[in-house]
């Protein structure tokens, strides 16, 4: 069973953008820092980057999509080979998701039922069930150290009656997912997720009945599905206070570094997105001062790193004009040293996060880091 | 000017098999120990793989292409940037091929004449000129520590008088690139390259020609083109000994590990082949105990490493099973962690035969090696 402890929690404030908090999780594949991010590593390999990679960028927990590993390569595959640590080779703390969101935006044809999700595979169209108890069964077998219940995320905009459904389909399913890790002997930890979509009444509802139930953390799920920025921040600002202090808060699938700043400020733990990685892979590189296009072509004759304040090994070798040269050529290469650098970008982000915590500004933190976020990337 | 010291050379024992060498070449960015292969860096990296990567692998030397770096990024990019080294960032010894090969393979429309070469970019279909003259001037902007002469890649099947009009005009231009690069001080180090196709007497006559010329090395082109590997092997075991035995002797763009076996015992010095890493990002990895197609079902429960006799990171850290997974799921990880595996294999068997050439038992490593390779991958 993890441990949480709480250094910091500035949500006593009252004041709504300093509600930051700074904390310690302890699981059995070691400790992770709050607030803190987490690579996403979809099937078994945060993509373009090794585990030395990962090290160096900071990363001190990632993420594994149960969705995808279900079908590719298959529990049949890692259960036999000794757990997902184990098959990927990586020792730190890993947490897993429950499919719930693959099944809003990957999955074929999903069908909720009281029982659970029908659906059928993106890659080959196979038929396959989920139900609560299955998918902790499946994260059981992969091992993770934080384990999601199955939820309905529903997409925006969806009516207040369509959000309710899939709230109640969440608790009931939660409830049933609890029981059977309880059953289980209460293997690794299990969070529970709230839902609402984007009506307060309903969020506060979700949590409500979520944590009655006795997670060891908790999440928000259900944001960052085609709202405005403002709604989304609206809504976490609203649910969060509401959830309990002693124990993790994860929104999930969010962020921006705008957005991983912000929602620290309000008391949010734990946050994943694809967005560093998929964004590097796409020439969209994060620097302190706003985001360059490295295939623009204002960077073929630029000598200068990504970014000069930066530490990452791509920053520390490799010239803009030549990270353009790779990326227009399609080198590998190219999808390894940017993706090295927006993680390293996103995770040393939320070091200086914790640091700003620890010493008591953050909020100047925060005014400063949106001033230079908002300057050209090259203004040198 | 390379300075390249021989410290064996057993072509005096008249035994064809044995005429290995071993030798060393010094360069102003370091030293190469010879038999060596070289991995091709194409457009300026090595296809999967950082530098840091090749120095585990071994590497002492890599190849870069000038028709692919003169069209992309274009020396109007790496002559600003300092150089294809500072470029690339890479400080030890690199060989530039001289766009023989790609008007052979992959340019449009190439035609030969006296002056030099016309070609369209295989990118673009823009239209180019490269004159040996120009070849050389390229090469330097590139800074390579070997560049190499102008010449006509004849593919196979060539008639004699085909094989006899390129040969003339390779020789003709040899010498104006060499005389170009005198006028230009010597500036790093240019090598002739003998073609003949696969006629005996004309390989001799290059030979003769070429060697006639002040190079500091000489390479045998025009071989791995499409003809018999008994044909290769002929071609080359005819054309080495005619060769100067106190210059490189680098036989260009071989071959499989039973080639440059083969070909060290038959007195060569200098290899490069795309082989290894483009083997690697199609599945194909070799092993001492023969190849792997690791895609293979078989090897989807297979935790085993690639080759349990292997050093590589790839061996020390990951099973055939996790390697399997990636490659099907099209992960960019999968292309590095193959190709570390690969050019370390390469490397390895490069530092074998130089440690058996230098204890006097290279025909002994020879037949273990060869007895070893056809043996089944999967043999524990």
């Amino acid at each position: 069973m993890l441990t949480f402890e709480l250094f910091k929690d500035n949500g006593t404030s009252g004041e709504a953008s300093d509600c930051a908090r700074l904390g310690k999780i302890t699981t059995a594949h070691g400790t992770i820092e709050t607030p803190i991010f987490m690579p996403v590593g979809t099937v078994g390999s945060v993509k373009g980057v090794s585990k030395e990679d990962l090290d160096h960028c900071g990363a001190q927990i990632i993420l594994g999509n149960t969705y995808h590993l279900y079908l590719r390569p298959g529990c049949e595959v890692i259960e036999p080979m000794g757990g997902l640590h184990k098959f990927i080779s990586w020792d730190k703390p890993m947490l897993t998701d429950s499919g719930g969101f693959q099944f809003f935006s990957l999955a074929k044809l999903a069908k909720f039922t009281d029982e659970g999700v029908k659906f059928q595979s993106h890659i080959d169209g196979s038929r396959h069930f989920f139900s609560p108890e299955k998918a902790v069964d499946i994260q059981m077998i992969l091992g993770s150290d934080i384990m999601m219940s199955l939820d309905w995320c529903m997409g925006h905009p969806a009516t207040e009656k369509q959000t309710m459904d899939a709230l109640n389909m969440t608790t009931a399913w939660a409830k049933r997912g609890h029981d059977h890790w309880e059953e289980k002997g209460r293997v690794n930890n299990l969070f529970g997720i709230v839902q609402g979509g984007m009506y307060k009444e309903l969020r506060s509802l979700s949590v409500e009945q979520i944590t009655a139930i006795d997670f060891p953390g908790f999440a928000i799920g259900g944001l960052s599905v085609g709202e405005p920025t403002e709604v989304m921040y609206e809504m976490a600002d609203h649910t969060l206070p509401l959830m309990p202090r002693n124990k993790p808060r994860y929104i999930m699938g969010v962020g921006t570094p705008e957005n991983l700043v912000t929602l620290s400020g309000m008391g949010c733990d734990m946050f994943d997105c694809v967005m560093p990685s998929r964004n590097a892979r796409n020439g969209k590189l994060f620097t302190r001062f706003g985001d360059i296009n490295i295939p623009n072509a204002k960077y073929r004759l630029d000598d200068r790193p990504i970014d000069d304040t930066c530490g990452c090994y791509t920053c520390q070798n490799y010239t803009r004009a030549y990270l353009r040269h790779l990326y227009k050529s399609r080198e590998l290469l190219s999808y390894r040293l940017n993706t090295i650098h927006n993680l390293y970008y996103y995770l040393d982000l939320m070091a200086e996060i914790r640091d700003a915590i620890r010493a008591d500004r953050f909020l100047e933190f925060k005014r400063q880091f949106f001033s230079d976020r908002q300057q050209e990337a090259d203004h040198a």
